[in-house]
């Protein structure tokens, strides 16, 4: 039973967005502590003066982030640039909790990981997406599917997902996993906010050069968060998948629409289709297929951790068509650790979590 | 002590936004149950297709709205059109607390109501201000000045401000309070996000038309929340106060940035005005004045309950300058009704309002 | 030569985005005198009213469209809402240049015209591309590749495209029309300022419900701009093409940003992309292949009659991607109009259209 | 007569927003030919990867700024940082055209300079304001009010006016030359898009900050710009103008909205205000008194070099209340540039200049 006692967190690398977006989260949590909270060139700053949308902590002053301080608590979250989580977390306790934001134990495979990032890799750790069907499902286990979820349950280092493949995986899985889609040619467009590039300072992510525009990057199937993708789809399908993405850049802050598409194996019909969604996802808190005929928009997940989602039969050139939307920084990202923290210290799921979004 | 009962509640007119957004706040509120959400035209409608970011309600089925089934209630929401409230609110039982979004009751003077609505008045209740500074300060009372709170303490019908003059009122009131300004020449100018409009089809209010552009409504003092504005600032100065107010519409959703200026009496200094607003202020947990130089954003009020504001002299023009954001759904609608309705039933204030933006 | 006649053209339709559009260009073409702008519902409203930007036209007022009124000029642009023109044009001077922004006559296969738009097919007109490879190249017509400028050189009668398949068509035709890409399986997704909606009231449409989101439409093959997309590329193919098409909405008010994907035959390798794409346009005014590496924006067109695109090759997945970034309501009709004037009256093909974008 | 001669032009400071908004406009003006393209730090790189929108001088390269190159031009815009342009304009040839875009020339006090710009005046130049009323009207001059104009035609130094400055200016100036305004009291609050704040790279300027959000800054008087209103206003009314300034930071690329409040002089009716208004601006091209009841919307003069202004009397309060829509980047900086060059080279004043905006 929880209630008894509240955890410690600290959050490492606080002065970005995924950072203040795990300490928004966190100041909602009835069983967590804010502890620490650090960084690297920004500490020293006044919290208030880098995150003045959190209130409550204006006044918390940026620490260093060291190895020794983050010791202190029950669980960390890493909101580090991407390659800088694994030498810290080499030196972290192994009972306290570590909630990696950054890629570098998310892949199973160094070569891809090597192709994508350039550096060696670091090593997997449980994979933080509860909700992924893991494998085919038999008829054996349609009513038990295997999921991601029981390699999160009491586990002391996670690698949370990238925000693409949240939204991505979560949408097609379930057609993998069932048998229903073909391995090869899915092709993958998504739309994400600027708050997915990150608070550095670039050119093309000014005000003046984003709004009321819309722009592509990382075309081509260079974007690092394909290999990503394709690990989940394969999981789920048993076999290969192969995704061709591109990421466009959107003019909001926030938000992920993505849309998926793959070729159906012939016969299929789109009550199958929805069956399987359905049956992956009816019982899951955070994953909504919406009724045939309703799509989703990213405004209503803003701030919460659903994930939506529409599905469509394109029976003229025999694919499905799922589009998904989330909150890259919600379910993509913090919101999807506060969820394995969860699991990882018993908690209910969805404690601390809003499955609200802010619209209009 | 609160935990023991909780509190039916239903929303009238909840298919707009003020009605959204209490339903949004409300499912977060710990001492509430939503009961029934009414509507006029739209009665029949499924809440998930009106508002598809209530996830948590999305089955449910707007009814209409009658005086006998809000009667069923502990407390009802009344988000209805101005001049519709009045006739509703009559039919209703005197022990159920009514809030009401609307300003059929929140003016004093008949005449103002009869000059700016056009309709006869329907009296007034308690106003739905809890932070709002009544009358001037005397040596006697600085520690204990008089606000709004006490009014709301237990009542049962409530007029819940109008969004511009929560934060203009908040702004502007602790200089008038403490006899530090001239209560003629006072000059507001607004910009308030679209959903400040409502959900109506009005060509001005496409996507196609806000974004990207600003532009002024309600020029020349002829907005309705002019008199509510000298209302306030006229009771906290214990004199006539007048305004000259121009709202405008600003290319965002939500969100509103009030620049309020008067001009200060001869002598009065930055560090007496800073004084008296951190007297007013200093212990609410809702309204939150910025240390000196740094001046609010919008974002960081998105979807919660605070003000945020930020104080300069301009000694070249003898005039303070106060800029306050708030949320216009929120703190400027359905946040404040909630925080009332805490009062209202003896609940701790800050029950289920949050006090952190949803930012980037 | 040309200077010596201006050219009267009428605008009927004008109080939309498409006749706003046209009126804006032909404010700046020197051989085009603006004469009369009808409308139906609005007739007697005054332009300044309806179209604040066209300062120079703000006292003009809306006539009734009849056939009479529009037979007086020279040239006319019908921007009327889809299935409108036919009739009106039936009645018009055969020698009268009638520029359709409508879809009325611009797909050849009236049954395709049925299952998508649901009424009789009023026939099909000369298609308003110039730029559109209209047959596969062989080694003799390499250097002088088929285009749809032939058909308008002219013409009187000209079906302005739609505005996604004219990003669409452009991006994916040179591959086609080469031979390098396999005609099933060719994915589209794009992304569409609110203003390609029209001007239309709906609440999805309201700026409260657009800005900072996201949404899809018309997913899974039902788009009205399918056929015509298939027609172009089966076109410049010379066999069937089929497409996958999902829309989606943005948050801005013009652009159009088209990610397109296809299957390239085996062994094509980039450079044969890329010539094949240089060979189609490096002598065309208005469209433009960007170097490798960089990719279009659409505020870099906004306002211009230009379309921009990227090209990668995936040769993990063997499949080429264009992103081609356009004005919806400038190349993407208004502007496609006029160039097809100045075809049709011999004059020099970009009088009159800018190549500048409105950035930032 | 013009046409005879094409005028060499060259731009420094061609990477940031205004000199690629000098480029834009000086690419559609028939009697102008670009010539050096020249910046600081960005020497080097290509046009096309700083400002993609400008397609046909995609291939420039960007040169170093030197006195020589530009001297071997008949004009040139500075569009350099405050307090760079002195220098350099010291080593021009006093033949040539120098329009400088920032304001080392604009102030004549040079107490005001060193107050608000820190460093010794640089001496002042030709204001480049033609519509602006220099000083008050008497009747022997109601009808050939003295305008700022004359100082122009034939100029070879042109102080290109801040973009504030030009809205807010143009909003009052009548009020004041005509007598009917007090010269105390004078309340401007504004709103700006981020281009204003120009092309560096500052964490408060990043697309995920600014969207969706409204800020203010510069509040109590601090703004450069105060001074530059207060003198151009204190002309037009012959003694000292005061006025308390607020410039807001609007989540859209361009344009500025300003909300300019004074107090009339007892007596003063709607209708004398309309006259005054109206003696000053009818037969100018650029600058439109919209109809009573009408107000200006940023859209509709975006990329224009129009400003629109809509005027009410609050007679509750005693005061004025002008809103004036200008896009910032053209008549608020280049497109003032390019209506001096034409006065300075005796061309028709609005050669190349647009006057509709790009609206939606």
């Amino acid at each position: 039973m929880y209630g008894s006692t509240v955890i410690r967190l600290a959050v490492a690398g606080a002065s970005g967005y995924a950072g203040g977006e795990a300490l928004r989260l966190l100041l909602g949590h009835p069983e967590v502590e804010v502890g620490a909270v650090t960084a690297a060139s920004s500490a020293g700053a006044r919290l208030g003066d880098l995150h003045p949308h959190l209130l409550p902590l204006a006044d918390r002053v940026l620490e260093h982030t060291t190895a020794e301080l983050l010791a202190e608590h029950d669980a960390v979250v890493l909101a580090l640039p991407h390659g800088a989580s694994a030498a810290l977390a080499a030196q972290l306790p192994a009972g306290l909790l570590v909630l990696d934001c950054g890629a570098d134990h998310r892949l199973v495979d160094p070569v891809a990981w090597k192709t994508f990032y350039g550096t060696d890799h670091a090593g997997t750790w449980p994979y933080g997406m509860p909700e992924l069907l893991t494998g085919p499902l038999t008829t054996s286990t349609t009513t038990g599917s295997p999921k991601q979820r029981d390699a999160l349950v009491g586990a002391r280092r996670v690698a949370v997902p990238g925000c693409y493949p949240t939204g991505i995986s979560l949408a097609l899985a379930p057609g993998f996993a069932a048998g229903l889609l073909e391995p090869a040619d899915v092709v993958v467009v998504a739309a994400s906010g600027t708050s997915g590039a990150g608070k550095g300072l670039k050119a093309n992510l000014l005000g003046s050069e984003v709004m009321g525009s819309m722009s592509p990057y990382g075309v081509g199937g260079v974007h690092r968060h394909t290999p990503e993708v394709e690990q989940n789809l394969s999981g789920a399908a048993g076999e290969p998948v192969t995704v061709s993405f591109t990421p466009t850049l959107a003019p909001m802050p926030r938000g992920i629409l993505a849309t998926c598409t793959a070729r159906v194996r012939p016969g299929v019909t789109v009550a199958q289709l929805r069956d399987a969604w359905h049956a992956a996802y009816a019982d899951e808190p955070f994953v909504h297929l919406l009724p045939e005929g309703a799509w989703p928009r990213t405004a209503d997940v803003l701030g919460s951790n659903a994930v939506s989602m529409g599905l469509a039969l394109d029976e003229r050139v025999g694919r499905v068509v799922v589009v998904a939307a989330e909150d890259n920084l919600t379910k993509g990202t913090a919101g999807a650790a506060v969820q394995c923290l969860n699991l990882a210290f018993g908690l209910p799921e969805t404690l601390g979590l809003p499955t609200t979004g802010l619209a209009p």
